[in-house]
């Protein structure tokens, strides 16, 4: 079903890491239409574009307290306890990436350090669709609030009956978001970046959605708000040898496929038995799936290599800079120090990618489409700005006087000069 | 010369912190053309763009190493030692940056770090034009150099000889630099996007510019490729009270008047007296300035703002979000903890802008034009990416297993969920 290459020639290597591409240029106009619209209506025009899309008249587009406790009450204990498991993961691992404050001297009297300070007003956004998307809650409102973002809106489309998905309020309420607002798409999105009578303008806007939201978020920040990443479709790629089990290595694939029928899935394995086998349990493992039919078009677009050695698997790795990778080899752990681009490694016969979508601890927003190789997924820095500080003292501006002045002068910039000869003459 | 606010009513407070607008979508037509032409063209239409925009004929598009050495020899002693002491400075702060490698145990067998690489390809555009910035050259190499990114190149247009300024050549050449095009504008940017014959294509492009480089710099997203942050003109907040001196204010706010007409400069101050007092050192130190035509221009844009408190200057100022952040006050170091949005910040008499701008260690490439409220300035964050890695053991798998099955199925994810049940099974 995977497309086959067989100890590919480096000249095919570009063939192999090629995406499938997505032109969403044609939806460029309607979409700033929409924009526009809604800057110019606000709420008047949200409400409208929710009938048009969502099939629902709203009263008001604020969840309040009484959905949110109705809903809560509507969700499973079971499901309760798993998402309270993930949150206290996460926030672990988020909270890890505080950093502190390191006061730095850099000469007798300079002083030099960075403080985080969290983005004032974040806006969070939470696809409706397929799959109630209540793990990206987790993913987005846990550093949001280690962050201290003062404030943390929520939009989330509604059902026909003006509902939103019960789990995705309880997460919300379990991370401390008060604000929820119904409204998805690029009405969301549009609402996020100018602000409505309802819904406040944010900085910076997080979160998947389909290709209107994403253009959405792209036109958002030519009007100066800030976005998570570029999107592109989810994707993986596994390493394997001969010690990774075929099961495991196809349920991994599998778990990507039925992502989306854009979802890219690649193996590259130096194991030829290997590879018959994973296809054989793709094959099998494939009946089962209710989401059969997309992952089967995914499969489609995937590709299977059988390479020399790992390290050319790392090299064909790094050179597709994949947003997860799963590495099942001899020596796992030190291959997995040799990859230079990715956007989440899960290292071993035990770390499925799901673990990673979850609940083990990291975030699962992550780059796409190749931006791995530039962009990080999100993380507490994603939430923060870092702000650099100095502090001089007289024997400090002194010390370092001469030096300023020098490379002032040079660049011609006099009144740069000034300021510090003025002081010197104090 | 600045315009004046006494006390000024909160409602007005939008007023003053308005920035000129610059509106360069007139551009995008003549930028976008050049961009595409590169991209088919290569070299050949480098060279003609040279020609025609820097009024040069090169043979060669890269310096090489006669070039360099000749250049290196031709820089002042006084010069070199200047910018060998800043780069120091900038080395250890930048150094500190670095992040310790923390495995976090988020539950027993499951376990989770971060850990940074350098972007493997980055490109650095250095301006021309009226003032040559050596300073930006050592702002974002030593940054590149400590990330490790293993291609960087440099960008800079030639003058009318075909020669690049020598400290721009010593200092690339100090910080490691190798690859140094003469290329500048927005033929360098869509080099460093697309790759030509000579200069290679690049992930990620940093460095200022006029509107043409950062409309150049917009498209280049569209491409693939990831900037350092949007730009804008630079800029200048000054709070302080009685205690500043008023010859040091006037020259902070000069030394930023003096970068370009469209630069922006604010004084909030609790003190009538000082801000009189400013505005006399203004006019004197005015007169001295070789650039004082810009100087002068660009106050026109600026602001003195008489106001009650600091706490309501800092309210104030994070409402601006200002590149740069003098703070002269009592207690300057425990008032700048309250500030929340900034760029970079100066406490107290002797921590003028030039000292960051040149050599105390901190960054100089901020975010402007209100970006100072979601982006942080460069750092050595801007050259990494922070990839996430997960260990499970078989132990650790079954500890997070049905968490992770859980959700999955209440998102009807299947897939996902069998490659857990899949593993634990065995």
């Amino acid at each position: 079903m995977m497309k086959q290459y067989e100890y590919p020639d480096k000249k095919e290597w570009a063939e192999i890491v090629e995406r499938p591409i997505a032109d969403y240029s044609s939806l460029e106009k309607k979409v700033k239409k929409m924009m526009l619209n809604v800057k110019k209506k606000g709420d008047k025009a949200v409400f409208r574009y929710c009938k048009e899309f969502d099939g629902v008249k709203l009263k008001s587009l604020a969840v309040n307290q009484k959905e949110i406790d109705k809903a809560i009450l509507s969700v499973p204990l079971e499901l309760k306890t798993a998402i309270i498991q993930a949150k206290k993961n996460i926030e672990l691992f988020h909270n890890s990436q505080k950093t502190e404050v390191k006061k730095i001297e850099t000469m007798p009297g300079v002083t030099c350090w960075r403080q985080s300070k969290g983005i004032e007003k974040v806006g969070l956004y939470i696809p409706g669709g397929t799959a109630p998307l209540f793990s990206t809650v987790l993913m987005l409102a846990i550093p949001a609030q280690i962050a201290e973002c003062k404030e943390i809106i929520l939009c989330t489309p509604p059902d026909k009956k003006g509902k939103i998905n019960p789990a995705i309020l309880f997460a919300a309420q379990l991370c401390g978001i008060t604000k929820v607002y119904k409204v998805g798409g690029v009405q969301a999105i549009a609402s996020m970046t100018f602000g409505t009578e309802s819904i406040p303008k944010v900085f910076k806007i997080f979160g998947p959605g389909n290709q209107y939201v994403t253009m959405g978020k792209q036109m958002a920040q030519q009007y100066g708000v800030a976005i998570d990443m570029p999107a592109g479709p989810s994707e993986v790629l596994v390493i394997a040898d001969e010690t990774a089990d075929p099961e495991f290595v196809a349920s991994d694939l599998l778990s990507q496929a039925e992502h989306g029928p854009d979802s890219q899935v690649i193996l590259i394995t130096t194991d030829e038995k290997l590879s018959k086998q994973v296809n054989k349990a793709i094959t099998s493992q494939l009946q089962l799936l209710p989401r059969k039919v997309v992952a089967e078009r995914s499969l489609k677009n995937s590709k299977l290599v059988i390479i020399n050695n790992i390290e050319e698997a790392i090299e064909l790795s790094d050179l597709y800079a994949p947003e997860h990778l799963i590495i099942i080899c001899k020596n796992a752990n030190e291959v997995a120090q040799q990859v230079s681009t990715a956007g989440s490694v899960f290292i071993g016969n035990y770390s499925p990618e799901s673990a990673g979508d979850y609940g083990s601890g990291t975030n699962h927003t992550l780059p796409t489409n190749g931006y791995a190789a530039m962009y990080s997924g999100v993380s507490l820095d994603s939430f923060v700005k870092k702000i650099t500080y100095q502090e001089l003292t007289k024997e400090g501006l002194e010390n370092i006087g001469q030096t300023v002045m020098t490379m002032a002068a040079a660049e011609g910039l006099d009144a740069h000069k000034n300021a510090i000869s003025i002081r010197l003459k104090k």
